[in-house]
């Protein structure tokens, strides 16, 4: 941790706030335009479902990262509107009664419980087409938008997000290692904050080494995100985080290999190479280093 | 149907069979290319969803209007195998529970009977990417993979495919007319056939008329199929069409709204329509005339 609270030091600690809710602000405006108005009741039920307080800090990867090759700022907002686009989809078909069979999510009820299941499902399947029909008409040039569509593709596929998402249900067999439990949360959670985090890089036509900069502090910082989320259900304050504690408790979490200390330490040395991950920009990257300690104090 | 039958006349009547097979081959060897091999749960059931014995008609679609352009056939190949990883997907979110429950698909259990329902809805979920992410990844010039994935993406999505499967499923409030049923049916099974067709004049760069020529005739071979579908079962002979009858009883289908004999003119009609549409080629898209053909002994 030494190094990592050093650096905070250098931080402008002021700008991550006001920043992700200029992003925020940003990418509900572009999401606004690209869902077609509510004028069916599947139209109504993805709006109600992209539209749900969600932090945005996949977008704010995507801008802050597409910053660092001066993309501009409307091609960076579209982009990141199609990440939450993917990101909405995969919650409504996560808490679908057939997945984790959640009824509430960010406070509200569920889709499925306020659209019934099979539109639900629908708007999974809607939604999924929407990002990619947005990516192909963006413009910018055809090899940048289609490079973002077959990367998307990817890591949002079989061997990507889906493939996280069967581990989690148990639907691969039995998972009982770290190793296990790590691979699981780099594919359900990891794959999509390592693409967003390295879209700005696409959109900029930055080096293979700048993006493979940006894709493994977008890839560290899930996984410290997901060992906070999991130290947090098991060990932290309801009031202080705002939703129920223990509700992990039937699942295969980082603390049923882990002690609190352990995984407490091990999400601070996360945060760490995530810090040193974004070394080549030299301080230039401090927006997304800022997230990081943004992410810190819930677990501190 | 006089100008139907008499131009059957002059049709190469035992071309189509042969040329089908051909096609079906050849998609399913691009199929077996492009999908991960089985050593997950979830490439299995992709698999299992992907080869069910379809006959591929929409891929017959993609390569006979391929062929008008001198496309290469690798290219319609793949091409097609996209929208059968899309019409498999398709199949699979509308079997389940939720949706129209079910049991059995293609004379074997339905994805969800046979890999339960989290794993069937993901299964829906990878493919849909995967078309996708095949599509951008085609060895044929940039402009042509955008403008078949923002076409992919407006024909499946929320406005297309999906918006057909809410309507079908009484999401969208009650529907009674003819015109209702024909606004479904076009979304649910004709936009799909309409792009099949298309497909191989956007990989063609053929002319706005053609294009327009090529998706007529694949949105009447979609209304038509869906009228003849519903004429078998009503009324069609359970031994010779090789599935049970009166399966559609409780839903909402053409035999509602007309008496058999006016919906088999209908169908006839609709038939010829799309034999007209197809004008413009002068004879030279006999293969597609002949899909006409070869849907209709079953009905008469």
């Amino acid at each position: 941790m030494a190094r990592l609270q050093q650096s905070l030091l250098t931080l402008k600690t002021d700008s991550f706030g006001e920043r992700l809710r200029a992003v925020a602000q940003g990418v509900e405006d572009g999401l606004d335009k690209i869902l077609p108005p509510p004028t069916t009741r599947l139209h109504e039920a993805m709006r109600y479902s992209v539209f749900g307080g969600g932090k945005r800090l996949r977008s704010y990867f995507t801008c802050e990262s597409s910053r660092l090759f001066n993309v501009p700022l409307q091609n960076a907002l579209q982009t990141a509107a199609v990440i939450e686009l993917i990101h909405a989809y995969s919650l409504v078909h996560d808490d679908l009664p057939c997945m984790d069979n959640a009824d509430m999510r960010r406070g509200k009820p569920s889709c499925h419980k306020a659209f019934g299941e099979a539109t639900a499902t629908l708007v999974g399947d809607a939604l999924i087409p929407l990002a990619f029909q947005t990516l192909a008409s963006l413009e910018i040039s055809p090899e940048v938008r289609l490079e973002l569509i077959e990367e998307l593709g990817r890591v949002i596929g079989s061997q990507g997000l889906v493939a996280g998402q069967m581990m989690d249900l148990g639907q691969e067999g039995p998972r009982s290692t770290l190793e296990d439990l790590l691979e699981q949360q780099h594919l359900k959670t990891g794959v999509l904050f390592g693409f967003a985090a390295e879209a700005g890089g696409i959109l900029g036509k930055a080096s293979p080494d700048e993006r493979q900069a940006l894709r493994s502090y977008g890839l560290l910082f899930g996984k410290a995100f997901q060992m906070m989320d999991d130290w947090l259900d098991g060990c932290g304050d309801e009031e202080a985080i705002g939703k129920p504690c223990g509700q992990d408790i039937e699942k295969f979490t980082f603390l049923n290999l882990l002690d609190p200390d352990s995984l407490r330490k091990k999400t601070e040395e996360t945060l760490q190479k995530a810090l040193n991950a974004l070394s080549p920009f030299e301080g230039r990257a401090y927006l997304l280093e800022e997230a990081l300690v943004h992410a810190l104090p819930r677990i501190s």
